[in-house]
Parts: structure tokens; sequence; C-alpha cells
């Protein structure tokens, strides 16, 4: 029989652990992908017995599993919770894991065990507690792996993401750390790999012969909301485009890596960040559109006292990879808050033929093939190419999509939740879908000008944007300098 | 004003008159498609008043289109009808066109007009009815041009075929003969065109490098049924190969014409034709494949008191294209009657991606992309692509489909017959989608040799295959010696 498996959540009373963490693991289990023996260890700094705190959390994870349509039933619950215990302890205070080690050591026998620290606790406290699980020797992996599972923010630039990175390195090795960024967790994400890898026929086109450029969209409906003060200190840049949007542009752009192995994987996406240009300080202005949603700074002086911020909470940029592959191909990389849809793509503009042989009518102008990878909502592959349009006289071409459904073609109501897949992945000790450190150091190293550039540059103070919309209107000149227009979120 | 235009059908007493010829210029003249002043002469031995005629074909004429699903409008037809005029001649005898001669002068007035003859008679009528109209005079550009339409058969082998293109040639000039195989005016198959070299995406791929093998399958569910005595002589690679089936390969294996011009588009059509390889004797019973469905020997026995018969009712080839894009790319070709459904379509195996990095399951194989043009009856582009399997443990691949439909795309019922194109484009003198003699000739030279050898090759036995099936197995064969499989007609 293999070691006793423990998953601790740390910062269990937070809001991910009943949103996310918990319904991910119980889905796991019912479906028999946990271990049989897994336990799960909630730890906080509030007293709790297993049973006050498992009546605090059910109903809330009731509520968010009924609402996003997927199965609920009682006994399936009953039998899981079974499997969570609530320990107390404070991993902020001197000795304050003592709890668990007397946990641990009462529940996995003299052998010890496996174990994936999750920490879902506020990033000021990453320094801490992690220092308090090295203290403990909550690393060591006698008796059983022992994996920590990191949540973003990766420090706040680079060098307070080095110090972050060495912390981390000082208690444990970096094959056991596992940075979650949620996004590599979605299935159409993944299948960007798949997409390229595994097919003859969009490979041989991807690269600066065919591709005009590509446009990678991140949109979010909802405002900032109550997370003001941080989201102020923070903004779309940091949020957003550090992780989420710097590493599907790196799996869109990567060469394929030999194996699908972590290493392997994460080697090819670093090499794309490390070729990605960083722009020079008198052409910046060039390569960023940054906005706020109207309302922002009203938002901002209700919560702090103050309405002086150039906090974008829209940002579009313009990058390049300089690499064989890329020669010249602009990446336009945009995401924000308040925007018209919940709505990510990556759309890729494919060069138009270099002759048409077909004569257009004048003032027509060709729409030449785009392929657009929807993220979410609407998990789809669009590929947009010419018709002949029938029943005309002569020959007249109009687009029209080549189109794939996630959905449909799985016949499933919903894709999985990218924390199932990624809490099942470091259990497995599955890699591949987590960020090493140096690419968080690089991802840092890239931003840091031009998140410099927006607090600073005269040319970049956030144009105020409607609710509900595109965007600001310095987003769509970033592209019309190069005669393009962004595929509207919608 | 432009001078009077008239459609004159010979052999309008015959089925494809009433089945496609008056469909087709009812609905270009309700559309406003055909010239105003044009009117239609039919001719035929029978003796027939405008309006015995017209009461003879309105009824088929209307139950062949409410059949299709078209609209069908009295006042419309009334319009129409008095545009239909019945002319009685015999093309067969010296001077049995004169009533015609006499027609033309009353009607066209002393300039004369442009004519469209359309030759809708048995073939062994084409050289005195050409003859005929050659001297009458009915070749001269007097006045306007004098166009000529003729269906197919264009001979029966290389020799016949010669012969009657030097029967046309003696009267008209190759630009005034319009040779109609009707596939070509599908918008599917002129839809090859435009998918190929309107769009950027697949013609870099569209080459030995990244092809492994084309399939072409025009399948027709009905058998020989009355026409028995008639298809025994000429079988499904006279009917179906020697025309259609390498139009339709020529479409897709040419080079891009420069323009969408006739000259040029049957110039490229010509250069592939010219480098199918034509099978060694030695070789080409691993070339071909022929059957006969379950009762056709029966059928002709009742029929034609004989069982004597080679005639496939089905055909399956392997050829190749010598030159430098399709080096070794074998292309596979098939036709028949009897099978299990009227389906037509063109399907390109890409090879497989050089190097896999995801992990196949042992005992899977990876199905490689597919791109299928369906040409009829439900009008689709399906792209066969790897996707990842959402919702599994490790990295699955399955492949889905990327769809277009055409109906559903450009929301209609049905796309416009093949016929009604045609005539359009014989009316103003757009050639492209007509074959030259060239093509014909070429055609029968790479035809005649495997014509001859399923007559008397040993090995080239028709194999019996049961009605509704998918053809003999000796056709699975064919492929099967290469590793590969026929994608199932359904």
């Amino acid at each position: 029989m293999s070691a006793p498996l423990t998953v601790v959540i740390f910062g269990a009373t937070g809001d991910l652990t009943f949103r996310k963490l918990v319904p991910a693991l119980f889905n796991l289990a019912r479906r028999g992908r946990l271990p049989e023996h897994a336990k799960i260890v909630c730890t906080a700094r509030s007293p709790h017995t297993d049973e006050s705190f498992l009546e605090k959390i059910a109903p809330k994870v009731k509520e968010i599993m009924v609402a996003a349509k997927e199965k609920w039933d009682d006994a399936e619950w009953t039998a899981f919770a079974k499997r969570v215990k609530y320990v107390a302890a404070d991993g902020t205070q001197a000795g304050g894991l003592a709890p668990l080690s007397a946990w641990f050591e009462a529940n996995e026998g003299p052998d010890g065990g496996q174990r994936v620290y999750y920490l879902s606790i506020s990033p000021e406290y990453y320094p801490p507690v992690v220092k308090a699980l090295g203290e403990a020797g909550f690393q060591k992996e006698k008796g059983g792996f022992k994996r920590l599972v990191v949540e973003k923010p990766f420090g706040k630039n680079l060098e307070s993401g080095k110090k972050l990175n060495e912390c981390l390195h000082e208690h444990f090795q970096e094959n056991q750390i596992y940075r979650i960024d949620h996004y590599l967790g979605k299935e159409t994400v993944q299948n960007i790999l798949i997409f390229r890898f595994a097919n003859t026929l969009f490979e041989p086109l991807w690269n600066y012969q065919y591709i005009d450029h590509v446009q990678i969209t991140v949109a979010e409906q909802v405002t900032v909301k109550d997370r003001l003060d941080y989201y102020n200190k923070s903004g779309v840049l940091r949020d957003m485009f550090q992780n989420h949007l710097l590493q599907v542009m790196a799996l869109v752009a990567m060469e394929g890596p030999n194996k699908f192995s972590a290493d392997q994987l994460r080697n090819e996406k670093m090499k794309v960040l490390d070729s990605i240009r960083i722009p020079e300080p008198d052409e910046i202005a060039n390569h960023v559109a940054v906005g706020q949603y109207a309302g922002y700074l009203d938002e901002l002086d209700k919560a702090t006292g103050s309405r002086a911020s150039r906090t974008p909470t829209f940002a579009a940029l313009k990058l390049y990879v300089d690499n064989s592959r890329w020669k010249n191909v602009p990446f336009f990389v945009r995401s924000g808050k308040g925007l018209k849809a919940r709505y990510s793509e990556v759309m890729i503009q494919f060069r138009c033929p270099s002759h048409l042989m077909f004569p257009l009518p004048k003032d027509e102008v060709l729409q030449c093939n785009r392929m657009t990878l929807v993220l979410q909502p609407n998990e789809a592959i669009h590929l947009n190419f010419q018709t002949k349009v029938p029943d005309v006289d002569g020959v007249r071409l109009k687009p029209r999509d080549l189109k794939f459904n996630y959905r449909e073609a799985y016949d499933t109501h919903a894709l999985p939740e990218a924390y199932e897949r990624l809490l099942l992945d470091a259990i497995q000790g599955e890699a591949s879908l987590f960020i090493r450190s140096d690419e968080i150091e690089r991802a840092w190293a890239i931003m840091d000008p031009i998140i410099a550039a927006t607090q600073e540059h005269p040319d970049l103070v956030p144009e105020t944007y409607p609710i509900g919309s595109q965007g600001p209107a310095s987003a769509e000149r970033l592209l019309a300098d190069n005669g393009k227009t962004w595929q509207p979120i919608q």
C-alpha cells in the first residue's frame, strides 16, 4: 500500500476553498481520481472542529456547484466530507504549525506520508508561512513527496518576484514547487498544444511566412468591486498580463517540445519569454495602450479617499518575439475589466494569398483567413475562410467559418474546472502546467518597464472607457497604425 | 439594343428538356438573368404547335420543380412560356433545318442574332446534325455569336473522341463549342478552386510533402434500370471517369492559374491530365478494381438476351500525377451504381505529424488529418483534426471535425442546379466550366488502356457486389496494399 496522502489547504477559511478547491477535490473524489486513502486537511487560524468547519463550508460549496450546473448528491458529499479535517494553526507565529505536525504524526503513522500543501493565503504571508513549513521540516520528502502549490501573485515586480523565489528555494526544491496559473488548467488552453502539435495541418503555416499577426484577448465583464484597494496596487498588467496572457502567448508562439514533459515544455515556453522584445523607452508609448473604465476613480475615491491613480483596468500591448519563426509578426495582447463580455480568445490572422486569381468587385477587400481559438466561455475553434457565394453571376467570394464547438463535439454541458485538473496534476507530480521560477522572473522583466511607463509616461495616462465597451480608443489605434483591427469582444 | 438571342434546344422532346433545361431557363428568366428579349426555340422531329408542345411539357416541368422544392408560380410560368417556341425540324435529313432557318429569318430580322444551340440528342446524331448546322450556315457569327453546347458522351474512346472533335471543328471554331460536364456546374465543384486559391491556409499544404493520398468518390445509389442496352456498351469508366472524375481530379490537383479565365483554367487542367500516369500493361491490375452490382447480368439478360458482359458498374482506380507537386501521392478515384448512397466527395488524407510529442496509449493509432469536401448531397467541408479529450487523466487525443455546411452557411434550402449556371455561362460566353477538345482526347488516352484491360485482363473480371454496399472487396484491396482505407460512402 502506498503512503498516506494529504492535501493541506492553508488559508482554508478564505473564499477559494469553497469556491474552487473543495468543489474540485469533491469532483475528483467522486469520480475515483483522488486516491481512496487521501485526506484533505483544512487549516487556518480560526478555531473549528471538523464538524463546525464542514457546516460552514458545505452550503457554500453546494451553492457554487449547483450554480455551475454540477451534479449535487448529498450521499456523495457525506462520503467525501468524512475525508475533510480541520486543524487550526498559524504559520505566521513561531511554532505555529505544531498542531499540524501533531496531526500528521497521529494520522500518517511513523513512516510519514505524501503531502500537497496548497497556499491559499494572502501573498504577504507567503514568506513567513513558507519559512514555518521549512522550520517544521514539512519539506522533507522522507516517507513521500512534499509539494507546495503557490497561487499568484508571484511578487509585484522582478525584484519581489526574485525575492519570493529565493524564499521558496530556501526551503523547497524547485521541483517541489507548483506555481499555479489557472489559465493553464483550462482545456482550451491545453488544447492549443494539441491543436498545434498533434495535427499536420497547422504547424507548417504557424510562422511569419503565413501569419500576419496574432491577437490574444482575455476580457472580463466584471468590474473591480470590493477588491479596489488591492487591485489599485496591482492593475491589469500585474493581475493578468504577467501570468495568464504571457503564458497563453508562450503556448501560441513556442516551438514544439520533443516530449510532453514538464521540463521540455517549460524550456520551450521560457525560450519564447526570453525572445519577447522589451520595448525601448522612446518607443514604448507606441506599443502600449491603457484605460480605466468609467467610474473607476469614483469607486477608488469612495474606497480609499483618493482619486489619484494611473492604475490601468485595461491594457493592450504590441509585442514582438525576436526569433526566426516570428520575425516582424506583432502579437497584440489585451485584457481588461468592465468590458462588453467575459470572453477569451487567441486569433491568428493569416496573411492574404500572394495573388488572387479571382476578380474582386471594386471597393471589395478580401477578408484573409482568420483562425480563432475561443478559450472561454463558448469554447470553440473558428476557421474563417473564403467560399464561393452560390447562385450569383460569376465568381463572388464571401468568408464563412469552419467550426468546432468543444462542448458539442464532446457532448458535455461544461468543460471541467481548471482547478480540478491542476490539483490532480500536483497530486500526481505532473508539473507541466505549472510555472517555473525562471518564467516568473522573465515575465516580470518584460512587464516592469511597461508597468513603469504606465505610471510615468505622459502619453500613457489611462483613457476612460465606458463600462460594457470594447475598451479605450487607444487600443484600436495601436492596431490601426498597422492597418489592422481588433476582432470584436462578443 | 443588342441582337436578339435565341436558345435552340435540339432533341427537345427528350427527357432532358423538361427535367433540366426548361427548369433552368425558367429559373434564369424569373430571376432576371436571362436577357429579356431572349427566346427559347425547341426543336425535334415530331410535329407540334407552340401550344401543344407547352401543354406536353408544362405539367412535367412543374412536377420536377415541385419535387425539387423549387417555387412554382403559375403566373411566372405563363410569362415565361410566351418565350418558348416550337419548330419541327430534322437535322438528320438533307435540308431538314429549313424550318429553323425560316424561323430565324422571320424572328431575328435581317441583321441576324445571337444563338446558343443545345444538342440534347442521341450521340449518334451528333455528326449529321452538326453537319446540317454547318451546311445551313448556322455557325456564322454574322449578327451575333453562335455557340454550340454539346452533351457527353464525347465519343467512346480516343479514336471516336478525336473523330467527334474533327467533325465539330469542321463546322465550328473551338471557341464556339461548349462541351458540358454538369459536374463542373456544381457550386461545390467550383468551390474547390476558391477553397484552394482564395485562401492562404490550404495551398501551402497542398502537395506531396503534406498529403498522403487523395480519394475522390462519386457514388450513385440508383442502378441502371431502363438504359441497360446503352449502359452495357458504356460502363462506369466511360460514363463517369472519362469526364466527371478526371475533371474533379484535375481541379484538385492543378496549379493555380494566374487569372480565372477559360483558357488559363483549361491549360492548367490539361497540364494535370497530361501528367496522369497511364498504367503499364503489366501493372494495370494493381491499379484498377472493377465490379458489377448483384443482378446486373440478370437485368442484362432480360433486356438483351445475353449475360455475357464484363462491363463494370463500379470501378476504382489508383492514379498518379507525375509532376513535382504530386510525387508518389496516389489518387484513389471510384464511382459506381447500386451503392449505399448517392454521395460525392473529395477527401484529402494528410500525412501524419513527423513526430508526436504526446504519448499514445498502446494499440492506439493516430488518425491523421483528413479534409473532406462533400460535393453532394449535403454540401459541406469537414476538417478532421486532433483535439484534447476533456476531463480525462493526462493527455488523450481524439479526432473531431471543423465543419462548414454550405446550405446552412448561406441559409438556403438548396444550391442551384448545375444546368442553370452552365446555360447562363454559355449565353454569356464564359467557357471556363466547359471542356476543351484537348482535355477530351487526353481523358480518353488515359481511359482507353484501362477500359481495354477491364475487358481482357484475367485479373480484372468484375466482382459482384451487393446493391446498397460500399462496392466490391477488390476496391478495398486497392487501398489496403498501401495500408489505407476508403472513407465510407454514407
